[in-house]
């Protein structure tokens, strides 16, 4: 991850640096929007003169896409990379929910997440090559419902409508979950897996399966 | 509807008209961000001049209320009014399921949807009276799945989480859906009460109930 991190930086600075300045500037973006969080704010909240940022990070679109790909090297290094290796595919997709929600929960890495699922002003290329990184995951969830689907683990429901149904329920929950509330993590976890897996309706009066 | 959006102007507009800059201007900000919107930009594409979408608006601040407001009248009379009254818990979860999920699919209200639920500046009074709105929603559906389970209609999983589940995987709908894409609304409809009503793994494999 901090190569990746590192090479996309216009000068180099030491990976944990790199890393404190775009969760500052993530944490600042997520306060007073793209537009009204102006780089002399942020560099003064990182310690830096306003050249010196600019140094740093290109320009304020740059910020922007650092901090993106800096959520999606962290998604890709704490969930996707790690169950990518599961054989089973419904223990596979079981085990994606798992990593993902606690991905969402950890309260360090909120505003990077909100940043890069939210409504974002980029546009073209840069915006071409997050998307990419994106349905890499959206294309292993389909994938691994598809196989589980032949193996008879899950019924046969429409593995992009489930896929959605997925990342919608574990990405939503940074907009309702407190960490200190009264539920803990591991219970979301759980009641995300048995709420998503196990259904709702009894299924005696669920429908029949493939329809 | 168009009484709540009056009374809420500053100054008495023709509801249509009144309607017709909130959705442009929601437009705008979903295009430029809030910041980066400016009231000059957002009156020039309403045929208004910047002093007179002032005096009909009051203030940015102002403008960006009122389409959260107008984004829940809809909600309200499209989705919760629609449904309150159904008897049948379950019958109103799969009914609210339906009409949310159409009311994220219709593509003139997609940038209302949009700003109602995405990182908002807002703070203070005017944020708690929007969430307020939404809470009443959230509680509704809370209650619903609480009534369903003591009805044996639905299995012992943790109501809270049901409903923000719920709650994801239709207000994701927005971030992927392509209205002229493979899937027709009809299709999302059923596939969404499938996948999250009944559930994915064969009963077999699921977990005991109460888990």
């Amino acid at each position: 991850m901090s190569q990746a991190v590192r090479r996309r930086g216009r000068v180099e600075l030491p990976p944990n640096r790199h890393r404190e300045i775009l969760e500052i500037a993530a944490r600042m973006i997520c306060e007073k929007g793209y537009e009204g969080a102006s780089i002399q704010q942020i560099a003064h909240a990182c310690g830096l003169t306003k050249a010196g940022l600019y140094y740093h990070i290109g320009s304020k679109q740059h910020l922007l896409v650092e901090i993106m790909h800096y959520g999606m090297d962290i998604f890709e290094e704490r969930v996707l990379s790690q169950v990518e290796p599961i054989t089973d595919p419904l223990e596979r997709l079981r085990t994606s929910m798992a990593k993902n929600v606690l991905m969402v929960t950890r309260d360090r890495n909120k505003e990077i997440t909100i940043i890069l699922h939210e409504h974002a002003t980029l546009t073209g290329e840069e915006l071409d090559r997050i998307n990419t990184r994106k349905k890499r995951y959206v294309r292993f969830l389909e994938r691994s419902f598809s196989e589980a689907i032949a193996t008879g683990q899950i019924r046969r429901v429409d593995p992009k409508v489930a896929t959605f149904a997925f990342l919608g329920a574990v990405n939503w929950i940074y907009k309702w979950f407190q960490p200190d509330g009264h539920i803990t993590e591991e219970q979301l976890v759980r009641g995300m897996q048995d709420v998503f897996f196990g259904g709702l309706e009894p299924r005696s009066s669920a429908k029949p399966e493939g329809s």
